[in-house]
């Protein structure tokens, strides 16, 4: 947060504190929508509802698309619905449908009665779709025009009914059954004779998606084609809807942190949230599988009491293999996910992937162990030891590795977010196999060792 | 890759091992650009050099702004200057500059004497930003608009010069100086009395960055506001170009894969990358990292030869520690260095964010430690090896917690990338210390465990 912000939020602490409650009211004036909803977040609660109530019917309208989905609803409970209709009646229909989608159905249902008509008909189409598909990110504050029409007539449509589009990057041009013909980018009205057909001068090679649509696969079209917006079309053509690129910031932005989120095991929709208890219980179910795994290790070293006992140094390894385990499973989980993630590993590749990882693993087998041998053989003066455990970090690092990579891939192919086989789980499935094939190894190569 | 795509590149391969090399000049007729590049990019370079070689050269030209650097660079080599200069000449400013990185100094200086005289001003003043500023990311291909002109003037200036410029969101109002006077959205030009003067319908309040702002900086500013477009203005305010979202979301999926890279300890740029070589020398140092760390930790468990001998069951919790000092730490790590990234942290917040951290880390410590201490009490069947267990647990929790928070912040203030501080670096980190405090304590109780 900026120091201005900063700043801002102290002085609003200052005139709380003072209780001179009509000047909070005036407190954000002057503000961006977003800074406003910023300064709004970072104030406690017990100033943030009298700030809000506060404010501008407007402001108020705006801010409440642009603070998080905890705080809109904590601040919509304190409403009646008539001011709730009051404030999503004003917003455009997908920051109307995200909001209505934090109310219980009762509110929701009232609220829908009392917005506009038009609102009406638009909300209530977009409430059917998934939150994370296209139709759950589209709006359908769109620019349309009839082939037939010409420029100037396009012109003339904009300019009476300019109203609430804001960010307009292309007019769609549409038959008498609404199915999607071309589109016309704005610059193109500016510079083009307007006797001309909108036929004559629309783009007809356009790229569309469906309103069911993963937002991933949604952003990866953005993303390659470098695009600012995109029509949703139905199964027949029919134009839907259509996607802006702020949205779709904010769903990389979304699908990035959920990745980061399963990777270091802390749950979702952590960042951001500040109370302890809350924070906790989104982290602990992974702590407690990372538990229950270190207690499978034990046993597993409990199993191998009489090899341990024999030879205790074996015991001082064990770090070094889960670590190694653990390492090299991340890496290459890690890569396939983020791979997948930004569509550039298809399932289809798989087998090319996995004999990648296999080749890459047997050149960090061969380091790794080779090092290994080498310290162990020096620090502990035994040749012996030094191969064992050689040989085992080689095939701990082979089998983590494919392991990491061969995970997401499955689950991608059983249509389960591939994000799961990274963080905790890989962690603790290599520690405990890793300690299995040392230890087992070792076992038997006990009279070898000379210890047996 | 889709399918279609896929299909694409079986045919070229056919085409190519018939030998027909005439026709592989056509056939990425009819594909749009990034799909062309993405073809390109899946064949093997022995038909993607002839392949590249026999494109048209607009095609060629665009292409080259949209395969991997890698692969750019090396279909560079094999051109003559000339064939360099006529592939630059018609790029955008933004995606000239990034070519011409990739030259080496002497090809770089040949092409910039080559391009046209306009082109070389753009580019060369480019060429002085560093890759990851606002600098890095903009192009100078502006319409501006002098003070006092009129917006018929602006839409004159358009019908005569639209040839290059292919993004066009807003105009921009200049004083004599080239200081941003405000910015008119495109818009506004079809909806306004062209007899208007412009500074009667720009924006006046308008977001700016400078030159030198770090790209993640850019890309905070963007997803906050939802912009489309960012004028870059020097110290004076003088426009200096501007930025696209095109290439903001490049920036973004870009640093998400920078952060899960160095939580996953595989280094940077290895996404897409097929050498395993490369690949495992990418790996490798973080892996070398874990070993050396792994074996700092056996190290420190000869320290304890002794305790282990007489309590071999304490070596069977080790992987249980390093387990739990691991998972915690990356758990805070990860949160500060994405909150960080997101801009949703600032470092002025550093002493509410430890707090925070630390009471998460007492209630998950009250928690493990009480599972733990119930788990090792009935299966081992001693109550005081329960207890040792349970709060070493405790203390290995909240101070890896502590540490996964800290040592991001202070990485931050420092300046140095936070994100250093997830993955490889931090688990070792923990693994050495929480072996250190676990068999510590054990140590000291020793006698009370009734076994020293």
């Amino acid at each position: 947060m900026d120091e201005n912000l900063d700043r801002k939020v102290d002085s609003i602490r200052e005139i709380f504190e003072s209780g001179d409650l009509p000047r909070l009211g005036g407190s954000l004036e002057g503000l961006r929508v977003p800074d406003a909803a910023e300064v709004l977040t970072a104030l406690p609660a017990e100033i943030r509802v009298p700030l809000f109530k506060s404010m501008e019917q407007e402001m108020a309208s705006e801010v409440l698309t642009f603070v998080d989905e905890g705080i809109a609803r904590a601040l919509l409970e304190l409403l009646t619905v008539d001011e709730m209709a009051s404030l999503i009646d004003p917003m455009a229909s997908d920051d109307a449908t995200d909001i209505i989608n934090l109310l219980n159905a009762d509110n929701a249902g009232a609220v829908l009665r009392r917005i506009s008509r038009e609102d009406y008909e638009h909300v209530s189409e977009l409430l059917k779709f998934d939150e994370e598909s296209a139709g759950g990110l589209m709006d359908r504050e769109l620019v349309t025009v009839r082939a037939g029409k010409s420029i100037s007539d396009v012109i003339a449509k904009l300019r009476s009914g300019l109203a609430n589009i804001e960010q307009i990057q292309n007019i769609y041009v549409i038959d008498s059954q609404s199915v999607l013909l071309g589109t016309i980018p704005l610059i193109n009205l500016l510079v083009t004779d307007p006797g001309k057909k909108v036929e004559e001068v629309m783009e007809r090679d356009i790229l569309t998606v469906t309103a069911d649509t993963d937002q991933e696969e949604v952003a990866a079209i953005f993303s390659k084609y470098d695009l600012y917006s995109i029509p949703v079309v139905d199964e027949n053509g029919r134009l839907a809807g259509r996607i802006t690129v702020d949205d779709i910031i904010d769903v990389i932005e979304e699908e990035a942190t959920e990745d980061i989120s399963m990777m270091a095991g802390t749950g979702e929709e952590e960042f951001y949230e500040r109370s302890p208890v809350k924070l906790s219980r989104a982290r602990l179910p992974w702590l407690l599988t990372g538990l229950f795994g270190g207690i499978a290790s034990a046993m597993m070293m409990n199993n191998f009491q009489e090899s341990l006992e024999s030879v205790l140094t074996l015991a001082f390894f064990v770090p070094v293999i889960t670590a190694m385990g653990g390492n090299v499973g991340i890496q290459s989980s890690a890569i396939v996910v983020r791979e997948l993630a930004l569509g550039g590993l298809s399932v289809s590749q798989t087998g090319g992937k996995l004999l990648r990882e296999l080749k890459v693993s047997i050149i960090n087998g061969i380091v790794i162990g080779t090092v290994l041998l080498l310290i162990v053989t020096i620090w502990q003066k035994d040749f012996r030891l030094g191969i064992l455990l050689g040989i085992c970090i080689f095939i701990i690092i082979c089998w983590a590795t494919i392991m990491g990579a061969f995970i997401p891939l499955m689950l991608k192919k059983a249509k389960i977010d591939p994000a799961l086989a990274t963080g905790p789980f890989i962690t603790t499935f290599n520690d405990i196999l890793g300690i299995a094939i040392y230890l087992g190894i070792a076992t038997v190569f006990l009279e070898w060792l000379g210890k047996g």
